[in-house]
């Protein structure tokens, strides 16, 4: 029993020839299991120099966050240089795990992550490798600023989703839709006639209050704001050679009605801010045909920290004017984003959009019903009415999936709608800052899902009280 | 002859029992080696799903463009769906090997590439993997909009550099230093005492275009451009109550001077664009120290498609306005390009940035000496001049390195030096860009090595011409 290999070996061979040929033919398998393995023999797809940042990427994304938060490469590094998961909101300590109990619902922001979970799954396809020298240049050759490839897939997905002609359009990048607004205001109110007076930027209240920092930020003797649309319908006359220009978005945000211009006439121009008409939000009626259009990452795909937006112009005078704007405010929109972009778009893209709209669908009408549910109940707030429609995307009717919740007080004593919110620990948007009655609060439902169930968690506190007391 | 396998194997085994011995070892080692290479028993740094994107990353980086061009991600694609070269400009052909022989030297733009083999060297090290769920949000948590790691970077940049005290300072980023041009005349000039006249923006000739452009653009009744900050020196006293805002460009754009406020007073405010106060252009000979400093990964890293750049400001005031004007005009920078300029900035620290900067400064020494070389022969040509200066980074004295050529065209006649320039095959930007005499022309030395030696080509042969002249 204590022979060693070579003894047992020599017995085998003599005695069992076809050990030997076992021996032999194992080595010959092995051997080419060997080669197809070893890095020295690398099959094409085999990696080099990506391995660092890959493998990178792949540690970051393993960390333990306990589902409610995540780490990010660019992420604070706790003392031994390990990266620090990054967590939602009420939610604490190294991997996320401790809730902060009396941590208010932050429904303030317009933050799409929503769509995050979306993208974890696709991480094999959605992920890119920025090179270190990748588009280094300010222009993608031939003067260009803009991805051509990122141009046409943009087109692409318009045309699967149906939501916007852009044959024979231009299209215009730009640092979010944000950068496009006053873009678009100086384009369309300039040059001036002489002795003109500023064109008056106007939008129907409630309008998303952004138009109005904006272009009070950067008035000059071109344009400047002039509040609400409706009150200009009715003094028009008062101003007969006044030029407008009309914020229209549609869906609204805050409350996701399919607004339609409310000034009409020679001297007026609209610019019709699409950013959520997309299936997650709305049921795509028809491909919107405006003259100035804008849309951003942000409400498509929900990423918001990319920065980019387009502009989908039918005047190519207008078109050169913003692009104009654009090149001299900040020259190109950052090509780091344009690729990244690309990829995302065309992940999008895959079985022509339905497994992203789905989710984002999906997602947004499951939330509007759980919200309708609580706000059934309650005498004291109503939400704003929106009916099913027939979604020319989805080819069926399609219920309710609004971004956010136009909440109403009803109470006499309630004026402050946000903070009778913020009492009950729910931050919104005050119904002020889109110019409209404080009796009005916007609550964001596109956020992380810990955010939307901490909000369904306090609002449904809020009202039970209210049914508490009327059962007292 | 005929034996097979297992007449040879029953015969050895009979014969030579080390055989089987030797065959069962090779097994062994054979085995463990296979289970070392193997997938399926992989190390810790083996990839999963990263490996699709690092894939395509190093396709993208094999395609063969002969050294004139490279493959993007992004690029365009063949017929056949593989990437195309985007090649050099004067170079043309599949793989670029094709030289245009009538093409000019393309010396316009300031298009740092000079600095992209230094990235290709540097290819394990730089590259970044984007995941599809990477810092969607608007923010980075705590409501800030900056990567907390990308401005200790940048401070630590600084003080390796020694060309910025950024200590008890703020630190603005934006899209590129072009848009904190007007966020910082914006916040210099506001709020503007009441029936002031709108802040004077002046900048001394030979100064960068574009202050003139962006604020001609975006006027408003804050300020105006003024022109030349030197014709106000001695008109100051006729606008006594005036306040001016200057741009101090240092070292300059185009001639590389190191420029000082031309106006002083109670109602002056500067800011100081030190984009190219670093290494690579100029000898350094203190930290800066200025109210308003802007920088740029541009001309730092040479990556202009990423538009990141940052202003480091003494005033908290100062600081916070242009934070929110950055915030109402694009929100934050794309997160994408924060992440990619973390690791970009990491590499240049890499042994207290020696490697970056003796490349770019060697680089830029060599062609600036070449071209010295070639108008050292001519008459009818003049280039700015520059002296060598003590640089307190190398720690010894340091040969000019400008990013460009301020070319003065001598000869009488030659009165538009951009003409008689183009006329020769080179494409420079005309003097009255800068606000100077069309006598002058500013040559880009800082782009491809390509374009470096088309210009060398092109500008010896114009002089060339000049000698036979002389001679005949």
């Amino acid at each position: 029993m204590n022979k060693g290999l070579g003894d047992m070996a020599a017995e085998g061979g003599r005695e069992h020839p076809s050990l030997l040929l076992c021996s032999l033919s194992l080595n010959l398998i092995l051997a080419s299991l060997f080669l197809r393995a070893s890095p020295f023999f690398r099959r094409d797809d085999e990696l080099t120099w990506s391995r660092e940042a890959a493998a990178e990427a792949e540690a970051a994304a393993m960390v333990s966050c306990s589902g409610h938060g995540r780490a990010f490469l660019d992420g604070d590094l706790s003392e031994d240089g390990s990266l620090v998961c990054d967590c939602n909101s009420c939610y604490a300590g190294a991997d996320c795990s401790e809730f902060l109990p009396d941590c208010a619902a932050e429904v303030n922001s317009g933050d799409p992550l929503f769509l995050e979970p979306f993208w974890m799954k696709k991480r094999g396809s959605s992920a890119i490798m920025l090179t270190g020298w990748h588009r280094m240049s300010y222009s993608f050759g031939h003067g260009s600023r803009k991805s051509a490839r990122l141009e046409r897939a943009i087109r692409e997905l318009h045309k699967v989703v149906g939501n916007a002609v852009t044959d024979g359009r231009f299209i215009v990048f730009g640092h979010g839709s944000t950068q496009l607004f006053t873009a678009a205001v100086h384009a369309l109110s300039c040059p001036p006639p002489s002795h003109a007076s500023p064109a008056k930027v106007v939008s129907a209240v409630p309008y998303y209050g952004a138009y109005q920092l904006q272009t009070d930020l950067f008035k000059s003797g071109e344009f400047e704001w002039q509040g609400d649309a409706y009150s200009w319908k009715i003094n028009r006359s008062s101003v007969p050679n006044t030029r407008f220009v009309e914020f229209v978005t549609s869906p609204n945000n805050p409350d996701g009605q399919l607004n339609r211009a409310v000034l009409k006439g020679p001297n007026t121009t609209t610019i019709h801010d699409h950013a959520y008409y997309w299936p997650h939000f709305t049921a795509i009626s028809e491909p919107a045909d405006d003259d100035v259009m804008l849309f951003t990452m942000s409400k498509l795909t929900g990423h918001a920290g990319s920065r980019l937006g387009w502009a989908i112009v039918k005047d190519k005078g207008v078109f050169q004017r913003m692009m104009d704007y654009v090149d001299l405010n900040t020259l190109s929109v950052s090509h780091d984003s344009q690729l990244r972009a690309l990829k995302l778009l065309n992940v999008a893209l895959e079985k022509n959009g339905s497994e992203i709209f789905r989710f984002g669908y999906e997602n947004m009408r499951s939330r509007w019903l759980r919200l309708e549910r609580i706000v059934s109940h309650s005498e004291r707030f109503s939400l704003q009415r929106l009916s099913p429609l027939y979604c020319n995307y989805f080819q069926r009717v399609s219920g309710p999936s609004p971004a956010y919740a136009w909440v109403r007080c009803e109470r006499e004593e309630d004026r402050d709608c946000a903070k009778v919110m913020a009492e009950a620990g729910i931050i919104g948007r005050a119904g002020i800052v889109f110019g409209a009655d404080p009796r009005y609060v916007r609550l964001s439902l596109l956020r992380a899902q810990d955010n939307f169930d901490l909000l369904e968690h306090k609002l449904q506190a809020l009202v039970a009280q209210e049914e508490y007391v009327n059962t007292i």
